[in-house]
């Protein structure tokens, strides 16, 4: 069976999560199979072999997980973007929309050398604000954006066409 | 150089973070290096190799990040602790006290099958009392708890005498 198939067949729909009309897609169930992690975690490096990335900025925090493997996949650096407040040391900053009022997430200034092959990471494209503020943050400390990789891709929200004009590089294995 | 050495070398202080008089340790820059993150996971779970572990439950969120290395090389699944709110399956939740207050994490009933033999990981041990908090869910969904596994522990903080109860088998690689 396909990457996709295998992933998708593992991922627990929660209905009504973390509010009514939300249909969460948890990927508790898909961490319990090593077996499938290693092959997924080729799947989301494989279209950026050949591209010498050095790093892997991973989102807050289920992106830690699968991003902590591509790494070791690629032989690469992991960097972290988080919500403000919980990176000690300096760090640079980014707001985003949410549905309601609005997020910032941040990394640290030194998180990588200047001119670095970046590939964001997180396990869900959703509506791309985070992603779409991930992407600045590592222009702002120019970076070579490489792309994006997520596990799962919610297509009726449209975040590639929000994310597009970083990088044409968009990778997702399960879309829904 | 041995491991201890080695980790310990690229952990960063950060003094007065989050608030003054604490010295945070920081393992970001740990992460930039890939083949010392690997062998990191290999003495995280060295001594726990001959113990057949059928799950590593990871604590948020730095915790995922060395996990996801650790089931890899356990072949073994994980499954994840967090703060109340972010599981969105039923879950069991073990409320814990803090300096000032207290918090609550929580598992997904599911995790794992009753019997089961689980390691528990955080990138840190300083009081104890989340590392406590998250072998009480375990044995509460009738785990065999096989040990604990942290990156860093902050000796004087004593948190290596609130979790001794659960399992004698408590290793870190960097002490403060």
């Amino acid at each position: 069976m396909s990457i996709s198939a295998d992933v998708a067949g593992v991922i627990r729909s929660v209905e009504g999560f973390p509010k009514p009309g939300i249909s969460f897609k948890d990927i508790v169930p898909l961490l319990a199979d090593p077996v499938l992690c290693d092959r997924l975690a080729d799947a989301l490096v494989e279209p950026f072999r050949s591209e010498g990335v050095d790093m892997i900025a991973a989102i807050e925090s289920r992106g830690f997980i699968l991003g902590s493997l591509m790494a070791q996949k690629l032989g690469c650096g992991l960097t972290l973007v988080r919500k403000k407040g919980k990176l000690p040391h300096v760090t640079v900053a980014e707001e985003y929309d949410l549905e309601y009022g609005s997020a910032i997430i941040e990394m640290h200034e030194d998180s990588f050398e200047k001119g670095s092959k970046v590939l964001i990471h997180d396990d869900l494209l959703a509506t791309g604000g985070t992603a779409e503020a991930a992407a600045k943050l590592c222009k702002r400390l120019d970076a070579q954006l490489v792309g994006f990789s997520f596990i799962i891709e919610l297509i009726g929200l449209k975040g590639k066409e929000l994310i597009q004009p970083y990088s044409e590089n968009i990778v997702s294995i399960v879309n829904y």
